[in-house]
């Protein structure tokens, strides 16, 4: 599998990066984040290049990281700058890589291709994810996949499988006339679904957004960024009456490959009623965690090993309807590559 | 490895077959096993052809399997007769294969090659199995081992190991002076095995077939049909009479490969003594059990973790009488996957 | 990865061979090991050439072993000496290896190449280790562990590492000051590490060799013979005096590649205080195993799996002065290697 390399990535929660070494594994490479004494957030590889060994379990020393083998240490900008052995000369190619690191919107992200491209303008912004007047969201939480994340991305952009999988938390038989409406701006893609007139899926019911019975409107909107960041913008509403009249359940969802064949699923919910029930959050977190650890997990693992290691366009699949979504974000995603190989490809003589 | 093709496997015992869906992989190939309203077995492709979701996850309706993922629906022919989404229509590769299946004597068999050619009467009988008046059987026992099904061939069609392996239970001393006699009949062997005037095998003593010091002649006629499925007609008599006054514990032994290194290894033993002893068809099913699971299973394991994926011809191996049967079966094997293979030829122009 | 082959191998404690077969792979080849009646040890391929079943699941008798699966018998030279099936010819090819042993100093040796050219004399001595007046010993130690064994001999010809990672029990402060000198004498190597002035290692005082504020000289000297067998000088002695008026703890520490990524680690410690105190004697076993088992093979798994199976040097390390050991051993094997490989190439026409 290829990745796009010239791109942000949700690295971690801004909340669960703090003074201390988090080793991570990013599109194959191993890095160590921490926060530097002032603060901000900082990446270098989280593989000392003398043995090898995994400087995510050596220690933070002011805003260099030193390694638990030998005790190298290298600075935030992957210079190494201590060798405690011998006459403490640093040889040359003692060094790691950093990495461009910005947060933003509860969110840390890490530009994992060439620096000099890092552009801060390209992260996409959460903003009704700041409104904590009119919001209240839960933890950022974290998901570590044994699944390839374009199976992942399929399984959030098409939001029927929820009327099949679902139905005993997410999803409701309304979901079985449900339309799906596709757009396209630039690389972004905007996915909305509506699930007309149906009885309210069980977390309504269940977070006290409405009583079981009332026949609501469901709507589904789905911003998407390349390669795996989407902005769900999500609500019930009275049928026919204005979504002003309804409540939301927003989230973030983001899927960040960790290698060819495992993700880093992070997600975080904000609701627009009952604010100040905080035992309601943590319910919240633990039903939609439910519903993705022994529902969406299980399924798309089945699926992956049906595939045993195949293409999904190699294995040429039925094409449905609720596939427009998915197959479009395939589409741009190739390009995208296509388009980094070309800038990477020499120039002819 | 080669599997034969265009053959008959034994799928499932009869009596666990019901209204219920049974996932299950057969020569490498995933198929979902069911009972349709009427009584009869059914089986179709276990892979839906939209995202390779496992149809033995979804639901019986029917006579036809709902996906668990989004909800198509196949017949039992395999043809897909529902698509809940968008306008309904159903495109045209929405199918899976569908299976020939065959129950008899106890046993559902599946044809796994062209079911054209699918012949009820190439399935091998087991006429004594259905005389419930002279005989009592156990359940049907299901062993699902992470063994090569070829392995498991050569240690069935080779008694003498009991003599070595099994003496707690299944042989005795008088196996080292075992007799054996090969005939072939077509593609069937006839491997008749007799142990003459010997203490007998722990089995009998232990299940009130006869007295510990008594002396006995122990036979074990063995009727192989390819690729993997035996009749074993067994019993004791003491020494030098006739076996009419002896008594028989027989079996079916079905080896079904369930991928190149994995094999569904179905048995059921039926006796000729203390009929209506049930809490003695329990202990006979958890003695044998406990045979192949702690003394069979284990010792081809190591041969074929030894053996480390390499073909047994391949390895040379030295020859004893004792390898008659089993290399024989060998043979007819590889003959007759060298007829499907030219059957499969294209004419030469 | 290429072991030598022509090479005596650390096989087994002397102690931990008696009447009984002990199965072990060494450079990739299954054994069985036993003493014969007389004492003498024995070594034999561990895997019957009929079908391949674990030799070492067998029995001994006499100076045979025979197979548990068909019951061929083999002796102590490899020759099968029964076929207990049919007519009981021998078949000309039922035979396995044997390998040339040697007891010495505890350990007993197996030689892995041309029998023709085991040369006694060519394994190392542990003189010191034989002298049970002035020395106790712990009981010999084998630990195995899923590590490549290079790796392993890397960490133990640098121990520079234990001032990092093992300073709750075998360093301490003054590895930072440490001073390493290494001499080749054929192809032996001396490594021999000072480690002026400091605070003794908590070892030291845990086993009550030394109060924890006195300052001491602690030195290592390695004796290392290829491929990876090492005899340990170490002590402390009050700073600036002889080191006959210090104590010693003295170690043999044997590296035998198991296969390819994984080893047999020996090791037994000897000490010169404190002798009749057979509780510390434990506890040094204890508080070592530790050490290796919860800082060192973490550390060289992180290490083997950052590697992902590339060879040390195609990924050019910063090299370091504390590498100057392991580098040399290293090329010192690639030496006696290709040594090998020129005396096996055939010679030109």
């Amino acid at each position: 599998m290829k990745f796009l390399r010239q791109a942000w990535y949700a690295a971690a929660w801004a909340e669960d990066l703090q003074a201390s070494l988090v080793g991570r594994t990013i599109l194959g490479e191993r890095v160590v984040l921490f926060r530097k004494p002032n603060g901000t957030p900082a990446a270098i590889g989280g593989v000392c290049p003398h043995r090898f060994a995994p400087l995510e379990r050596g220690r933070l020393e002011g805003d260099a990281v030193s390694c638990p083998y030998h005790g190298l240490t290298f600075s935030c900008t992957g210079q190494c700058v201590r060798n405690p052995h011998g006459d403490g000369r640093i040889p040359k190619n003692a060094r790691v890589p950093s990495y461009p690191l910005l947060e933003k919107d509860t969110v840390v992200w890490i530009w994992m291709g060439d620096p000099a491209k890092a552009d801060p303008a390209k992260v996409p912004d959460f903003p009704l994810l700041n409104d904590t007047v009119n919001y209240t969201r839960t933890a950022g939480q974290l998901l570590n996949m044994s699944l390839r994340w374009d199976l992942m991305l399929d399984n959030l952009l098409d939001l029927s499988h929820a009327g099949f999988l679902h139905l005993a938390n997410l999803g409701s038989e309304a979901f079985s006339r449900g339309k799906m409406d596709v757009e396209r701006h630039g690389t972004r893609l905007q996915v909305n679904n509506l699930y007309p007139n149906g009885l309210p899926a069980p977390v309504f019911v269940g977070t006290g957004a409405c009583r079981p019975d009332v026949y609501v409107d469901y709507w589904v909107n789905v911003r998407w960024d390349p390669p795996g960041f989407m902005y769900f913008d999500a609500g019930i509403t009275p049928t026919g009456h204005d979504r002003s009249e309804g409540v939301q359940l927003n989230s973030v969802q983001l899927l960040t490959p960790e290698s060819a064949t495992s993700t880093h699923y992070f997600w975080r919910l904000f609701r627009s009623y009952r604010l100040s029930d905080s035992g309601l959050t943590a319910g919240i977190e633990q039903m939609v965690s439910q519903a993705f650890r022994t529902e969406d997990e299980p399924m798309v693992a089945a699926v992956q090993n049906n595939m045993a290691g195949r293409e999904l366009m190699d294995l040429q699949p039925v094409m449905l309807s609720l596939d427009g979504g998915a197959v479009r974000a395939r589409r741009i995603i190739e390009e995208l590559i296509r388009q980094e190989d070309e800038h990477m490809a020499p120039v002819a003589a």
